[in-house]
């Protein structure tokens, strides 16, 4: 595109033609009504000598007139190109690439138009999405989890009394816009100095400028300000909560990282406080949005801490949006062990409503995975199993070819946005309402 | 100026009349060339009778050039204006106020001319003497002291092995523009969390992006560009130095901090290695600058460590930019106790060379300091002090009124700035080469 940078600003909705049609026709008009005053002025009074020169009389009238208008044109060009650079002089910061305004306007422009997705999830899994969903509309709602309690993010919650960072900010760097540099930063870790080793810079700047502003909002508010961030992320709440499961055997776990590390079955998962308060914003972002997507991401320590939040998941089930879940491509080792589609859909179900989602989106292109992460390519299991009655499964390849482990996340975000548009019967593999044979062939 | 941005836009060396002067004189000659057209066109076809009415022949002819020119100039007008708001869409980040852009124009091309001023020092001191400064000229270039050991600064060049970041925040800080909120968040200081506290967070920035690209002047560069940064911020020597003093009884101290602990009088300061090479951006500036200030700041710990460069200290004494040292308020203990201005002087040119200033800017708002600081006034001492005789010495009021012990950044820069015009003699108590008379008189 960047070669037809001058065609650029003639697509549409750049806000432009109309502009320039109406400078043309104001400018038609400006030459009509001279054009009469003139012929008026002739008539009435004589001008002196030098005026016979000046208006190059002794040039025919017609060429006269083209020579006029061609001058013309060329200062007013000049003269509008100027202004212009003038004004955007007072406007453009040091260092910052202005050479393709056209297309930085075309993509701002177009991209607000995109429909109203709201992610939630946390993790790495939510900022591949994000990283997908970026390119296709500027209306994105990020909701992330804040319940860890692990590596940097436990540390800082435990010393500063904040709720955790460490999703928030890989959401951050993974919305910023046209500074790759600061995403690296944000998520750099310092590998030396005692206490300030394994701190990511990131999850210090939500800390520190939580404490500048006194409000962890203004904290998020202000990081994606300085980093550019298309879209919205917030907190799915604001209370400190801490995440507990109930095993298969009975046994209680509290806290993120111990649930993890644990690596029992997980039979139920809870909440403390478990009444906690959903973000006013959070919730208002669910009902009001077109699309909503559930993971992928870690699904009882990144998905379900957002679902366990009461008016969040009552909004999520009264919203008119279309609801997909992305389901993990790989298990997760002491979380999902053997888990297949069918599980984590069951399980999902299991903790907020049958029909929490309407779609599910999962992989079909299934290969091996290296024997030390200890997981294996999530698939369609239990193809009698019940929860696939009342939830149409999407198979399409959305897996990265160089890590089998995560999601690309542009094959992701295009078969997401083919579900949002129907469109999804063009793509390989894809099928809707799957009968158990359906199920069976694609296995 | 708020209520008045419209006339802003008229002011000198906008950038903006002589455009609007050239779209006039276009507009006006392409009203000329289609006459000449029209007319021409009048006589050699017919038009059909809905021209008749298009043309509102039935009004007479100077009223329809009068309604056609009017119309004209209100449509060109508003297309002009919406064009500028769309192209400004593309380039003015969400949140930046852009209310008064002629305003922010007028300032950027204003202070575009001021001087070429390089300011000399480190600390607190310097912070001060930039703040004032940069309301005069954006051509402003810092040097600064990267010695220091003690703190955070010190943790972080011992743990990270960079030069010492603490006296480039406080610059980046002071010369920050419009963004309050991240100059307050350069200067948070962590309170709690082992390892952590203590730490600034402008320092951890700066480390952190001397890391992730590898490279420490890159790291000042983009915090600049993240600070909105108005002029340039260079370390005196990117060599990992390190400070010495041999004391009046011949005893060696080794390290920054050490040196104001230790609190006995200093004969002579070091730097190790002697021969750390200067910054080559510094000592270009230097040798470019229109005026130098070295100081205030510690003397011996902020601003000599600079001067003890040896190519700077040459590139000083070979520049033909005026210098001016601005003497201290009140004496450090510790470091310069029981001082006087000619002390400070003496003590500046033992350690480069007699005339390496020219002007020395002394408070003479002599006030009582509180007894819990150590410190007194630094006053005129030594009338007959034989560095006076190389040195024009102009008093003036530049204290804070609400801290005695610094310098009142405004004061500070109007009598900097007065020296420089030559406008010195209209300040109260202002001296030229003062005789011994005058400086008895004043004390």
């Amino acid at each position: 595109m960047r070669n037809h940078s001058l065609f650029t600003w003639l697509y549409p909705g750049m806000h432009i033609k109309r502009w320039l049609f109406l400078l043309v026709v104001g400018m038609t008009l400006l030459s009509l009504g001279a054009a009469y005053l003139l012929r008026e002025a002739y008539l009435l009074y004589d001008f002196p000598g030098v005026a016979h020169y000046l208006t190059l009389q002794f040039i025919p009238r017609w060429g006269r007139g083209i020579i006029f208008v061609c001058v013309a044109v060329g200062s007013v060009s000049i003269a509008f190109w100027r202004l212009n650079a003038s004004l955007l002089y007072a406007v453009v910061r040091p260092g910052s690439q202005n050479g393709s305004m056209a297309e930085s306007l075309y993509t701002k422009r177009v991209l607000s138009r995109g429909p109203h997705v709201v992610a939630i999830g946390g993790g790495t899994g939510l900022s591949v999405l994000l990283r997908g969903l970026k390119d296709h509309t500027s209306n994105l709602t990020a909701i992330v989890t804040v319940a860890d309690d692990g590596g940097s993010s436990g540390r800082l919650r435990q010393d500063f009394g904040v709720v955790a960072p460490g999703d928030l900010r890989q959401c951050l760097s993974a919305l910023a816009e046209a500074e790759p540099l600061m995403s690296r930063l944000f998520q750099y870790r310092f590998r030396a100095g005692e206490g300030l080793e394994g701190h990511s810079f990131g999850n210090l700047f939500i800390v520190a400028m939580a404490h500048v502003t006194g409000n962890f909002e203004t904290a998020i508010h202000e990081a994606s300000r300085v980093l550019n961030v298309r879209g919205n992320i917030l907190p799915s709440t604001l209370v400190d909560v801490t995440l507990s499961a109930r095993t298969q055997d009975d046994e209680f776990v509290h806290g993120e990282h111990k649930i993890t590390e644990h690596g029992a079955s997980i039979h139920e998962l809870f909440l403390n406080p478990s009444n906690a308060e959903a973000h006013p914003d959070a919730v208002r972002a669910v009902l009001d949005a077109d699309l909503i997507v559930i993971g992928p991401g870690s699904l009882y320590t990144s998905v379900m801490p957002n679902l366990l939040v009461e008016d969040l998941r009552k909004a999520l089930l009264s919203t008119s949006a279309q609801r997909i879940f992305v389901c993990n491509v790989a298990t997760q080792h002491g979380e999902t062990d053997d888990f297949g589609v069918a599980d984590h859909i069951e399980a999902l179900e299991r903790h907020t409503a049958p029909g929490i989602v309407e779609t599910v989106i999962a992989n079909n292109n299934l290969g091996v995975l290296p024997d030390e992460l200890h997981s294996t390519p999530v698939a369609l299991n239990h193809p009698d199993a019940r929860v696939f009655e009342h939830v149409r499964v999407i198979q399409a390849d959305v897996v990265a070819s160089e890590n089998r482990y995560r999601h690309d996340f542009q094959k992701l975000a295009a078969a997401i946005l083919d579900v949002y548009h129907g469109r999804e019967s063009g793509m390989p593999g894809a099928e809707h309402r799957p009968s158990e044979e359906a199920v069976f062939v694609t296995r």
